[in-house]
Parts: C-alpha cells; structure tokens; sequence
C-alpha cells in the first residue's frame, strides 16, 4: 500500500514528506494506522547523527497510538479496530528476560530491531523499490506502520490517541521510573535533576506514589511552575546556590534523598544525583542518555557507604502489560499528560517539532494524522 | 587498671608491646577481657599511614572476641562472663539507620568513633598519663579493651575464641555481602575478584546462598586450590586470558554474572566486576577498600541497561543480630573458619602477622592471648 510518510534520508537533514510502499503483515505482524505520534529528542538525536547506531534511510518516531488495521499469519492476541500503543520496548513473555521479575528488557527481537528491520530481517517500508529501514520497531511517522505483534499494547477504546501516544515513551520512561524501577516509597524524599519532559513525569511519578518531598533541579527558572503543578515541593536552580550543589542538596532533604533521578544524560548531573542520595540506602536513578563515549564516575566509598546506582531503560516497565494501565491512570485523572503536549501539527510540518525542540520552546509537540 | 598492649604511636613504624593505663567502663560501656584477635588488612591500611583519617597514638584491632569482665552504669544486655565480639559497626536498635531495614549502618556513636574516642568523648587508654587513641571502637590489640554496650554482639560460650574472632570482620564482611547485601538466590551465577580472606568468605557464602556457578577470579595461581576448597566452581587467572576479561567473564557466566564482587579494592577490577554483570538485572558489589582519592569510571549505558553498582560494609550485617548467626552457622559446620587462620601468636610476636601479610604468606593471622 501506498502511505505518507516523513523520511529520514541522512543525518542532520530536515525529515522530507513523501509516499512510500508498505508491506502487509507476515506471520506475528501487525498493520497499524497511526492516528498521533510525539517526537521525542530520542528521534532528534538519531537524526542529527548523534547517535553511532543510526542508520539511513528510515522512518522514525517511536511514540504513536493508533489502529490495528490487519493482522498477519498466527497473531492472536489482537484484531482489527483494537487501540494500541507501539513499543520500542516489547514484551514476548518468553525470553529469558521477560521470565526474570528484576528486568523489562525483553531481547526476543533486539538484534534485528537494532539494524531497523522486522524480526525476519528484511524491512516493509520502501521507496522506488529500495527499502526504508524502521526505527526502534516503530516507525511510527508514517500514517501506517507495521509492528510484531510482541511489540503492541492494547489500550482502552475511549482513550485519546493525541494524548496517550507520549505513554508510548515519555510518560512511562518517567513515571515508570519511579514506580516500576525505583519502587519509591511513599512518605519518600525526591530529587529530581532536569524539569523537561521526563523530568515532569518523574515528579508526577513521584505524587502519585505518595512522595513527601519532591525537588526539582533546573537551571531554568521558567520550569518552576509547571513542575509545581505536577508535584514539585522545593524548586533549586543550581545557579542561585553558593557553594557545592550536593551538600544543599542534602541539606534540603535532611541527610540526602531516598530517591534521585537524572533526567538529563549529563555525567557530571548523574554524580550530583548519586552523591546527594542518601547514605545507608539512597538510590540514583539515570535516566537520561549521555553523549557516546561519556563516562560516569565517583569515589567508590559512595557506594560501600549504601548508596546504590542504577539505571532505567523505558521506566522499567513491560510495555503490553504496563502500558494499558498508564493509559488507566490517565483516564482516571492520577496523571496529566494535557499540560505536557504543547504543540500539535500535521505531519506536514514534523519539521517545526524539531525546531520547537531545538529552541526549548515545547514540552511535547504532538503530530496529529 | 594496667593492660599489656600493642600500641601504634606514629604511622609506618612498627607496634610496640607495651603496659597501658585502662579505666573502667562508664555508663553504657563494657569492659573486655580479649582472648584473640585477627590482624586485618584495614588494621595494616591505617598503621601504613595510607588511611587519611588515622590517628596515633592509638590501640589498633578490630576482630577481636573475648569475655565480658564487667559493665558499666546503665548496661543491660550483657553481663559479667558473656562471650562477646566488639563490632566495629554498632547497632544501636535506635537510630534513623538501625530503624530502616536497608541499612546496616548505625550512626549512633560515628562520630566519637571516628575520632578514637569513646561516646562521651573521652578515651579509656594512656600511657604515661597521656591518652592513648581507640580504634574502630574496638582496640583489640590490647588484653583488656573498653566497648559500648551497643557495640558487642553476645555469642555462644561454646565458640572458639581464635576462630570467631574472624567473624568480627573478615568472614562478616565476605559472607554478609553475599547473603545480607546482594542477597544471592539459589542457583545464580557469581563472579568473585580477588581471593584473598574477604574473596574466600565471599565465595563460601555463594556456596551457602546455594549459587550453581562461583567463578573465582585472581592473578595468584596459588589461590586456586583452597578456592575450589571453599566453594569455587570455576577459577579464572586473567594472566591466562586471550583478550579483555570482561567478554570472557559474560561468556563463561553465559551472558554476565547475577552478582559480582570485587574484593581487592582496584577501581579498574571494580568496573570490569561491574561489566561483567548481566545486563538487565545483575548487581555488583564493592567490598574492597581502593586508595584514597581513586575513582570508579563507566559508561552509563552500563547502568541503564539494568546493572546495579553498589556496595557493602560490614557485609551489610547488623552486628549484635547477624554476628551470633554466623557464630552458629561455623559451630554448625556450613561455613569453615579454620582452614583461613594459616598462623596464630602471643601478642608480643603481632608485627609477624604483618610481615605475613605483606609478604602475602597468610590468610588470616590471629593474635591469641
């Protein structure tokens, strides 16, 4: 079938609108028709060439909601008209990783995944004959896409597509890492490093199980009031502290946070995260994407003295079991995704979602088909 | 009253055997009659000069075990003839950290211990009337010593004096960090750097946790055979490897260990025991002590991929609970001590034990007196 779709063509060009061929579903396949994607700074640092691992021509996106369309050979656990979300993260049930309770991060999929092409090696999308790579298992800046059945959350019909798309990765990646990786406590004290998009699900993450103290680091002071919406107790801009950061820090937590999160991919933030946790059991939780090659580091005496690094790859959640019930609290009012999605626009006009990115003006911007 | 000792009166030089002044125990405090003493690396660390909070003149020790001669105003759970060992981490049963079931860290008494003196800020020990240091609230290089109440776990009366003392330290620190810290399942797969003391008691409590592989790693071939005595399943001499260790390490774990430890106290082995953890769920702990000012270093996408860092002191055990455990655990027979205390001796003869040490000739030598 013929479908429109932004192509990414090379690194560090703008995306371009164009018609291309899709395959129907093969067996564990599932066609989709996008009704909405967010586009994520995953996709921007794929596209600027940031990323070693990208590769071109593909579709990208990874943050949709929609329709399935058709269904391929032996899938049985959706049908047509079902609502879904796609995940970058899937969840087959059956591998070693989805049968361990600690990880979410199922690998039945991954090496294919990884080099954009379905789990039998090759790919649906084409243009002039030459294949078009998918991107992350979703590809979802098309208006149809194709996605292994492993790789879909069902979701509840009265859910809006325009809305619950960003469960599809923002939300969760922050909210889930708090819930799902972190397991904060409530009555439990909070630092939250970087008040974009993750940052804010985090701090909701952070009410909504129950958090005491919630702060909130930015150096921009334009976050303060969003992020006080969303839960934020004590706003600290880093620039208005005399002094070293982490003993403030510690300070305005009483000894240091049970839980941190950093929510940037800055090495340096992610040392600050760890070393205001507190000692004895606090938890560091990274959750931005540093710079290739960056390395994090600290006194090892950070850790003998209690405190515990780690990291979270799509909130720690499994997406076709964890996903649905995101979109439950989003219907039920627990959690706000409105305030997030600041711009909404054709997919003719993907473009001005990076540049609105790229100035800092949006939260979220939201292509809707 | 007057008590024979090995006092450190200046760093880098040997200790001398000399009679000491000790005043009886205040309110809350107890005094010792030691019966041995192991001599651990961390006695050695401080002696050295290396340790950058050490003090002189002090009485050093720290593994001691002894009876109890008599008690101070105030005491409650101990009395005159109670089998003791002085713990070096209290547990006080009253701090913020006693009360919170993820920390072995009593803050009771952390900072009078620190500076070699007893909680109410005073030291028991001199010499020619000039007060003589505790250390790590224990001083167990000396026949008598002077503990808080709080700081004594009581044990069996039928435990061996010049095997339990190990438990004050060493065996603690290997076997609770496998079992209190990590918390090892049966059937995981354990990689252990460094098979010095701690790496032979890390390595006897995978055995106990019922871990199916324990791969034991270390550039001293010598080391191997009473590994395998202990519970080692694979033994690996980097020395031996073609190529990075850490690919041989996933490889011989089958895609990376559940838990690693690192037991020497070389940031580079800590990173490599970090890397070699599997992806998605494997936890590494830090139990060595590295140089003071030496950095931990890795990528962060180790951490968001679903590794866990962090650290374990006194093996995560709460003294006075666990340590009378481990003491029946070795009257039981699941844990061996002997085969570890390769040398005893009177206290007069206690600087061969780190001649021994140096020279890397021991496991574990015990003063008995």
């Amino acid at each position: 079938m013929k479908v429109k779709a932004a192509v990414a063509h090379k690194a560090g060009a703008p995306l371009t609108i164009e018609t291309v061929d899709l395959e129907g579903p093969r067996a564990g396949e599932v066609l989709v028709e996008l009704k909405a994607t967010g586009v994520c700074h995953t996709d921007e640092f794929t596209l600027s060439g940031a990323d070693p691992e990208g590769l071109f021509p593909a579709i990208l996106g990874h943050e949709g909601a929609g329709v399935v369309v058709d269904v391929g050979p032996g899938v049985s656990t959706l049908k047509k008209g079902d609502h879904v979300i796609p995940l970058y993260t899937p969840e087959c049930r059956q591998c070693e990783y989805c049968l361990n309770p600690k990880t979410n991060l199922c690998q039945a999929i991954r090496s294919t995944q990884g080099q954009g092409l379905m789990p039998d090696g090759s790919s649906r999308f084409s243009l002039d004959g030459k294949p078009v790579l998918h991107y992350m298992g979703t590809s979802t800046f098309a208006q149809y896409t194709v996605v292994p059945e492993i790789a879909l959350a069902k979701i509840r019909e009265d859910a809006p597509f325009d809305k619950v798309c960003y469960i599809g990765c923002g939300v969760t990646t922050g909210i889930g890492a708090v819930i799902f990786t972190a397991k904060v406590e409530v009555g439990a004290k909070v630092v939250v490093f970087g008040l974009g998009g993750i940052g804010l699900n985090v701090i909701q993450g952070a009410r909504l199980a129950g958090a005491d103290r919630i702060v909130g680091v930015d150096l921009n002071p334009g976050r303060e009031a969003m992020a006080r919406k969303f839960g934020m107790t004590h706003f600290v801009n880093p620039k208005d502290v005399e002094g070293d950061l982490v003993p403030y820090l510690v300070s305005l937590t009483k000894g240091g946070a049970d839980y941190t999160f950093e929510c940037i991919g800055n090495v340096q933030v992610m040392r600050q995260a760890l070393e205001c946790a507190h000692k004895g059991w606090g938890t560091s939780v990274i959750i931005g994407v540093a710079p290739a090659g960056a390395e994090i580091s600290t006194r090892p005496f950070q850790l003998v003295t209690g405190r515990n690094w780690r990291g979270s790859a799509f909130g720690g959640a499994r997406g076709r079991s964890d996903v649905p019930k995101i979109v439950d609290w989003y219907m039920e009012g627990k959690i706000d995704i409105d305030s997030l999605i600041t711009h909404t626009m054709p997919l003719e006009k993907i473009n001005d979602a990076f540049d609105l990115m790229h100035r800092g003006e949006s939260i979220r911007s939201v292509v809707v088909y």
